[in-house]
């Protein structure tokens, strides 16, 4: 507790952009989130009050953050796994735990959990040489996805293989793999849902997910044309593996449609990228949602504010050589209603430095009006 | 600018909850507010990264505390005059300037400007003697209203008298004080819009304020049963006003209504109690427009995001024997849908410790679901 407002003191681990608007949700709720950053210029650092920069990686740092917090999160899945264990034993409340979040931070261990619960995903197996990888694609068909069982992110450390390139990929016999076939889609979905310790959960309505090389860039709720019959099954089954997991706090489900139902592709437990129109889209936003959650507080509403919300993403590119002042300057000009969010970061290119969000009642203009900001905001031009 | 992020720095003299929200504002837009407080315990102190302790009274502080910042402005009227003129006349941008400001300080000044204007306002006369007041009372009929020309709010300040209490009642011979009449009024209104440097003005909807003691206790978005006329007019009145006194920011004219049309109560330069809804209410909140403004961005959308939004304030009280965070867990629980905003503050009889918001399409019902959840946070149990 914090001595001065009467109300819990949440402490999360990685300091981007994720801590950076949980920190806006936490002012609401009279906190102010506690932030164990790598660097006074990370995202989060430039706004909370109470900052501590350390190594999410050290258990001696990680610990010594930990004092003086009532619960402790995360704002990525690269705390090792040991180290939320020994947290956890050490007394701290750390949530999600040590054993939900392994499924976040190995997709071997996702993928073998999946199976046992009889979620549907892709076929898959864990391998450990180029040979295996080959035998695997030879069963299941060409090409197939080879990914690094932890540490990826953003489509790096995954790879779409032929035959030919899947027998000469350099594995790395240091690191563990997994291989899927890669299933024809429709399209990438994502359910997101917010679990408390006393075991409530809430889900938002089913997104579309659009990616451009690996990359999130503009996520559509809810997902247009899904039908209802998918929409129940996408939130049942992250409801599902919420509770089998024991998930606490936020879970995206990042998801396959495909001409048999939805796959489950990956997953990832904090507030995530597909769930950042919620800020203005949703009556519970996900940042204030994983605080009530891991506080045990009662979850919030997740109904929808317009029939419509749209987020695009802004990633660092040519900028037209405008500096971004200028653009949020002559943004704001043409987009009076369209919501800006900047992370405080240096442009470089690929790099997510904030998102839009539109809202309205046209599908087509609410997408045409947020894609049309992003793209001035990110390069400085009209696309 | 700052180096970091290439984004302008505004600095925010004082460091209540309107400095804390329009910090929240601030990390949407990329920045982050520097605040100047007067003691670490100050609400925008506790979650702001960029906190100077210093008094706002100080011609010294506030110009160290300027270095650095792009533009200063304040969540307060209490700066004095001189201190805001001193500023911009060393060369820092200070919005609202203090021939505008002044109108907000000192009321004989504001009654007089609205006078020269035309805007319509009660009777009033600048007093310095009991003598004054009585003569007043005696031409424009009893009781009479006294107020302190500066320094009053919330109630404190201002006395409702009659004859025989203004012949006993004391005044300050270094105080200013003018008298007005009591007007007969149906209910109070307030008008909010923004004004940048550029000369853009945005209005929000006239809202409907209700008081108790002097004190906002509830506001409701828009004003219910307004006539198009009068909504139109109060919309106009305060957009006159923002530019003949050459406001920069937002600005919020108090209004009376009567049988005869609109008066001008007050007049506040900076986010103001009668504008907290639009943080849910409104696309653009007063917090990101008042930001907007006094960066000479263009200013944003002030379209409503439902038909009804209804704030009521959080006034410290008798808890219930619970602390505030049993109370926002019972909350939270019976009423999901309601938007919490709490400001850090320790509770003390009638101090605003926060607001709630609640939306939807049947007035009565936001109504009703604000007071309940307000009441029950504010007094730790159903009204």
């Amino acid at each position: 507790m914090d001595s001065r407002t009467g109300l819990p003191v949440v402490g999360m681990v990685g300091g981007g952009q994720l801590a950076r608007m949980t920190h806006q949700a936490a002012i609401a709720l009279g906190q102010s989130l506690r932030v164990l950053a790598q660097s006074p210029q990370d995202g989060a650092a430039l706004v909370a009050a109470d900052v501590v920069i350390g190594e999410h990686s050290s258990y001696e740092d990680v610990l010594a953050f930990a004092q003086g917090c009532d619960v402790l999160t995360f704002d990525h899945e690269h705390v090792p796994n040991e180290v939320v264990r020994a947290l956890a034993d050490a007394g701290h409340a750390v949530f999600p735990g040590a054993d939900a979040l392994v499924h976040a931070q190995d997709k071997a261990v996702m993928r073998a959990a999946l199976a046992k619960s009889g979620v549907p995903g892709p076929n898959w197996a864990p391998v450990s040489t180029v040979e295996d990888a080959v035998a695997f694609g030879r069963e299941h068909g060409w090409p197939v996805v080879l990914k690094l069982a932890r540490g990826g992110y953003d489509g790096r450390g995954v790879w779409t293989l032929s035959e030919s390139e899947a027998a000469q990929h350099i594995l790395d016999p240091a690191k563990s793999y997994i291989v899927e076939e890669r299933v024809p889609i429709k399209r990438e979905l994502a359910a997101l849902v917010a679990r408390s310790p006393f075991g409530q959960a809430a889900a938002w309505p089913i997104v579309q997910t659009v990616q451009q090389d690996g990359i999130c860039v503009e996520v559509i709720a809810p997902a247009p044309d899904l039908s209802e019959g998918l929409a129940g099954e996408g939130a049942r089954l992250a409801v599902q593996l919420a509770d089998e997991v024991g998930v606490v706090g936020v879970l995206a489900v990042e998801l396959f449609e495909t001409a048999d139902g939805l796959l489950v592709n990956e997953l990832a437990m904090r507030p995530h990228n597909s769930g950042h129109w919620t800020i203005e889209g949703a009556r519970t936003s996900q940042f204030e949602q994983h605080l009530r959650a891991v506080l045990d507080y009662p979850l919030g509403a997740t109904t929808m504010t317009a029939p419509w919300v749209v987020m695009v993403n802004l990633l660092g590119g040519p900028d037209g050589g405008m500096g971004i002042d200028e653009r949020v300057h002559n943004a704001m000009a043409a987009w009076p209603d369209v919501k800006l969010h900047l992370y405080g970061k240096a442009p470089r290119p690929g790099r997510k430095i904030g998102h839009v969000t539109a809202l309205g009642t046209d599908l087509a203009e609410v997408r045409a009006r947020a894609a049309a900001a992003a793209a001035y905001l990110s390069q400085g031009g009209h696309p």
